[in-house]
């Protein structure tokens, strides 16, 4: 199957964490998202324990809740002790809701508001990835009125190509995110940092894409940072001493994708950074790395119900199923894989090859196209694996759809995480 | 420039509907949807006037409201007595509550669950644009049980492509949407249509797709229509008495985009239809077109603060701003073109060529690149034009971002139609 999560049972059915997904769509309706919250402890776990055991206990995992920000998320989080990365108040607001302790919160984004400094600093966000010298300076004057010192990391583009999707590249120099270091601009961005009374310069972070599968990209990207962090040590007698790799790990949405093993994975990273470090006679910085897909990706699923069957002769058949580009965009977004199944049919054969379109008004809705499934008919469980990231966390309301309510299914038992929207909650606030 | 409603006061700011946007920013903070009540008005009255004067009183258009579904513009509607399209239980729930007489109101969708149709028929809509067999069996069902009939007209897939972008092209036979005539398929719908005792088919329904600039795909789209409606006479012994053409008149997004005269498009669409079905010897259908895009685009604008300005030598420039794809997601899809401009600076030389970026942590957050404008700094006013459809609509909370309020600018004052989400408001939901 295409995650560990993944089962059939006595009655053919799909399961998910265990769990019966056909009961759980009758139970509580469709479209519904599932979270394993096993699978994100351990996903968690693995993160953990593979940069602590190869890079030290000051090093940390920091977990993207961009991917899936949800206070029941947060929970988790707190229990597995992993920091976290945030970009708005709003995800700084879920976390601290959550009872998520701040200071191991990292505030990311090309572009804070004098406002989100101002917030982030009264709900004691421990440090900022500041990405620009209009935030330094507003973070320096928050500081000062606060007569406090704030952490703070630099966001630097590599200027890496990981050679994945254009979209979701974000480490090369033509990039709305951080600066240079070969324009000269990264550099004077941290010398004005170390000019700043208010402001103590931890390190440097930096992201070099999604859906990363080699280890390569990773090993070039700590390469140039480290080389960066000596020669600001050569050029501003300055010891950074975090360095922050950002994201990217990949994950396996389809048969065909490799199974990514994440321990070994960080081992051979975390090899790599400490043998560059020591040829460049650099003290090993404490390493944070911020998974946010490969920590809840595949502890997620959508189910929908079944409805219109559509055979066109000489063209295609297409399946329309009850939600779609609202409660999961990065279709018509990104033309992202998905594998998806008849929940009910999981041991028919698959002989009905189709699009499976959502129930927007909007040709470009569609969950996947060429899917080999079962003859489905209206009313059967169609569901999408590894949708734990990026699909609730960008869903919408397009077509005036209610957001679907997430079920948290734990080791022994299961509770909403989200409640459906209602109708009313769609109108809450026009006057 | 670009719109009517738009023009340049003596501080040289941006004007929308009279207004001073640079004022309407400080007034009630960015990003911000502006709406224009007068241009909604004037855009419906244009459809509304070419359809009766052209095609009889028995013609009226619809407002599509996929395009912006809030309560304040059914208000609108109703008073401007427009039909509407309605695609969701939601866009029912918000027009009824906002008044709008549901008799006047067609429902659409590729895939409507018998929830949907139940709702539709306890809220009291007129018209069921049925999709498919398994729509047509359960609208059947639920008329029976409540002995009633519901009218109804058939989407019908002409086989038209109006040469616009693929993702909202949908009057082709390979479509998630109807069925196609060439097949036999639609044929053999109606049949069915006409063999329920609870069903009245009054005509049928086709869209060709978005943006289109030309007369004769509409022209083109009538005739296959009329002939099939004409077919379906000769072959069936029924009469339709209803033809549906659906959308998709261009809007100007940019200043080299045609202008539209609206008017005198339907007056030519409306000469093409009336001697087609004289040639056909087929009785003048009552015409149906349903603008979305067209009523509202024009009298919509999206205001922000502008935050980093980064200046990437040997490659380009970036402006960025406090929204993005999460309040107007439509560049991400589809390359969405808008003219953009400093709403403070309207007099100013443009000499800043740059990309206009979103806020959000994501790469293809983008809200336009290559932008003319005077040089920017942090807490501008930024201006996106011709914002009022497909924007508010498909607004997501990515990022964890609260959705923007919308100010109802309006002929004697203004109004809010919708309150700016609160950072509770985003975790409403959750338990």
């Amino acid at each position: 199957m295409i995650c560990k999560n993944i089962g059939i049972n006595e009655k053919g059915h799909l399961t998910f964490a265990g769990r019966d997904t056909v009961e759980l769509a009758a139970k509580y309706g469709t479209p519904l998202y599932l979270l394993d919250e096993e699978r994100v402890r351990e996903n968690c776990r693995v993160y953990k324990n593979a940069l602590s055991r190869e890079l030290g206990e000051a090093s940390l995992p920091l977990y993207a809740g961009k991917a899936l920000c949800v206070k029941d998320v947060y929970r988790i989080m707190r229990e597995e002790k992993m920091g976290i990365d945030v970009v708005s108040c709003g995800e700084i607001f879920t976390a601290w809701s959550a009872g998520f302790p701040m200071e191991n919160a990292y505030f990311h984004g090309n572009n804070k508001t004098d406002e989100d400094v101002r917030f982030a600093f009264e709900k004691g966000v421990g440090c900022f990835v500041c990405d620009n010298e209009e935030e330094l300076c507003a973070i320096e004057r928050e500081a000062a009125e606060r007569n406090t010192v704030q952490k703070v990391l630099i966001r630097v583009a590599p200027g890496i190509d990981p050679h994945t999707h254009k979209a979701i590249s974000t480490g090369s120099i033509d990039s709305k995110f951080g600066t240079a270091i070969e324009t000269g601009q990264a550099m004077e961005l941290v010398s004005l940092a170390l000019s700043k009374k208010h402001v103590a310069l931890a390190g440097l972070h930096c992201h070099i894409g999604s859906q990363i599968f080699e280890t390569q990209p990773f090993c070039d990207a700590a390469d140039i940072m480290l080389r960066f962090m000596a020669e600001i040590k050569k050029e501003m007698g300055c010891t950074l001493t975090e360095l922050n790799l950002g994201g990217g790990i990949g994950v396996r949405y389809l048969e065909s994708h490799p199974e990514i093993d994440v321990d070994g994975y960080i081992t051979e990273v975390a090899a790599h950074i400490k043998s560059a470090a020591k040829a460049l006679s650099f003290p090993l910085p404490a390493i944070r790395l911020e998974p946010g897909r490969s920590i809840v990706a595949d502890a997620g699923m959508t189910l929908y119900s079944a409805g219109a069957v559509k055979r066109i002769p000489g063209f295609k058949n297409y399946l329309s199923v009850d939600g779609g580009m609202a409660d999961n965009p990065r279709y018509a977004l990104y033309q992202s894989p998905y594998t998806v199944e008849i929940a009910n049919k999981m041991n028919e054969e698959k002989t009905f090859v189709c699009t499976v379109a959502g129930r927007c008004c909007e040709s470009g809705d569609m969950i996947q196209e060429n899917v080999p499934l079962p003859e489905p008919e209206r009313g059967d469980t169609v569901a999408v694996c590894t949708t734990g990231a990026y699909n609730y966390a960008m869903a919408s309301n397009y077509n005036r759809l209610p957001r679907p309510p997430m079920i948290t299914l734990t080791a022994n038992g299961e509770h909403i995480a989200v409640k459906r929207e209602s109708l009313e909650d769609l109108i809450r606030n026009e006057l």
